[in-house]
């Protein structure tokens, strides 16, 4: 089904937030000056009510057809002549909005490890003021999946009026294994003897440090049965032989290893911290007294699809924050994605995804905002 | 049921092997010598039929009453007046038998680095050599937990004749999951700055990569219900708060990190690469035409144990062992723990584990060696 050449958008541009003026983040800190990339495939339609948001993972970009190109396949469920899909690059990240390999405009130089701690909150925040510069009073839908899932259910909470549909898949308030295999990733990183505490030049990165951690990110993505299926037991594929000599690898790690290596040509260490970082810190509890409150907040058709064989976060997990929204008495369909995918299925196996995306897109007809009254967050 | 003390060995010891020649390994290296240190509670008795060999894991020692202290208490189902308990380190170790911190008679100098692969065979025939020499025609039982169960199940093989009763908890060859993982941790503790290539000094080890390579280990050793229930989405005990700074954790973080720090205190990394390669290539095909050659050689009693939430050695792995065995009509049960624990199961929950050492232990009278007929390997 992939497409030799990934749709290339219709504009790609640069938003300046808060005409300039500093930003401030959930953590108290504040960036000097923060700007978020974005790209859009399609156009606005007169009524402005034709709007998709496609929030990214913790590696992906504002380029949504350059890693979830299937969906733009044969015009379903995505299809630029309707829809105006929209991808935005999350602060922090470093394919473009302000990140920690952007200009600190107070040092004149990269922020590097000084880049302050982003939530998810902080993300979402900063998209929807460019989507209220946009001109969209309310997203048609909004998509993610793992970290983009997290931006799609914290939309529907904290701008309840202004998102009608929302599907997000394998996410959820990560657990305590998960947490602990994020930490043992940015630890990883910062035994880099390139690292030097996070003040590392772009010529001389901590490229061994973030293969490893991407390594165990990878592992953290895929299923054991998948691995067992692709690699077994068997020794690299280059002829290594682990029963001779410790520098020989089996054919899984010697996956891990090539998985690492191609991740440092495209992501920055700093980027991975606070991006795995504002993972950690998801729980739609806060700003409101209690994450029920939040919950009751929610106005939009919400579709929350579990993964089976995902263990970074286990479909019990999904399952469990669904039945909690249900409780909220919002419109909340729970579904359960059955494959040896992992976490990943959500890219992997699109196929499985596409029909359910489509059933929140068409489904995702305009709120009757008469009915709600939500007041933003301030 | 912990005791205050731990029971102390009536004797501990090192055997020289081949009798100071060197020592051949299945990889094709030679050990120029080698020695086990060995620790013996309790006493042979006349007919020399009550000697039970207890396997350690990859941190394990000869003095097995320091890690499975809780097969001694009220002398159940380990009883040093009636039983010959032996501990044997491994080769490869830190606690006393030749590894990577001995001395190499051709340098001078300790291995470190230059030790050379080991594998659970040669681990085995090194413990066969040691038995023979205490005068023990045939080990009453034989048990152990991870790699201990696979040198426990590798006696049965390679050994035939010498073993009665066989009791492994958590051990088949590792999945292709566990061989990543396992190659993570050895290039984890690559990375650290102080590792030089192995050639690290003992005022000078790489103890931060070691941490964490452990901190990654624990993580496979335990249950995600086990972390969620222990330490939920909890920061650090300590006052850290992870949405305000990159270097706050939460909990589970922490004790991954202490973990690590109290591991650096009692282990070497090179013992570490070492033993985890063993754990890599145990496969109870090596040496024989096929596994169901290698299986049917065996004429112990067996009891393979799988653990409900080992995700290191899931117990499917393990019960699909337990049937290629039964399918070579060796006389093997199956038993599955059930719990959170995960793949420490067998430590950690040693009350579950007591009653079916106790079943192999007591079951684990002589076989009649003339209806048998298995030649041991060359």
């Amino acid at each position: 089904m992939k497409q030799q050449q990934p749709l290339q958008p219709d504009f790609e541009g640069d938003f300046l937030l808060n005409n300039g003026a500093p930003f401030p983040l959930d953590s108290g800190a504040v960036l000097p000056q923060a700007s978020l990339r974005y790209a859009i495939y399609g156009k606005l339609n007169e009524a402005r009510d034709n709007a998709v948001l496609a929030c990214h993972a913790l590696t992906g970009s504002a380029r949504v057809a350059d890693w979830w190109q299937d969906l733009f396949h044969d015009r379903h469920p995505l299809d630029a002549d309707k829809h105006c899909v929209i991808g935005i690059n999350v602060l922090g990240s470093c394919y473009g909005s302000t990140g920690p390999t952007s200009i600190n405009p107070t040092t004149g130089k990269p922020y590097g490890a000084e880049f302050p701690v982003v939530g998810i909150r902080d993300m979402v925040r900063a998209q929807a003021e460019l989507i209220q510069h946009l001109g969209i009073r309310q997203l048609r839908a909004i998509l993610g999946g793992s970290i983009g899932g997290m931006q799609a259910l914290q939309w529907t909470v904290d701008f309840p009026e202004r998102v009608a549909g929302c599907f997000s898949v394998g996410a959820a308030p990560l657990s305590a294994m998960g947490l602990a295999l994020n930490h043992l990733q940015r630890e990883i990183i910062r035994l880099d003897p390139a690292w030097n505490a996070g003040n590392y030049t772009s010529a001389n990165p901590p490229t061994r440090g973030l293969a490893l951690a991407r390594g165990l990110a990878v592992c953290t993505y895929k299923s054991p049965a998948l691995f067992d299926e692709r690699f077994g037991r068997k020794p690299d594929r280059s002829g290594e032989d682990p029963l001779q000599s410790h520098a020989a690898r089996y054919d899984a790690a010697g996956y891990l290893d090539y998985q690492g290596r191609i991740f440092n040509e495209r992501f920055d260490a700093n980027s991975y911290l606070v991006i795995s970082r504002a993972m950690d810190t998801f729980d739609l509890s806060h700003g409101y007294a209690s994450e029920s409150e939040a919950l009751r907040r929610i106005r939009a058709r919400l579709l929350v699809v579990g993964i089976s064989s995902d263990w970074l976060f286990p479909a019990a997990d999904v399952h469990a924050l669904a039945e909690r929204i249900q409780n909220a008495h919002a419109v909340c369909n729970y579904i359960e994605l059955h494959g040896d995918h992992g976490h990943d299925a959500f890219l992997a196996e699109v196929s499985n995804v596409r029909p359910l995306i489509e059933y929140i897109v068409r489904s995702g007809a305009p709120l009757s905002l008469e009915k709600t009254s939500v007041p933003c967050p301030a």
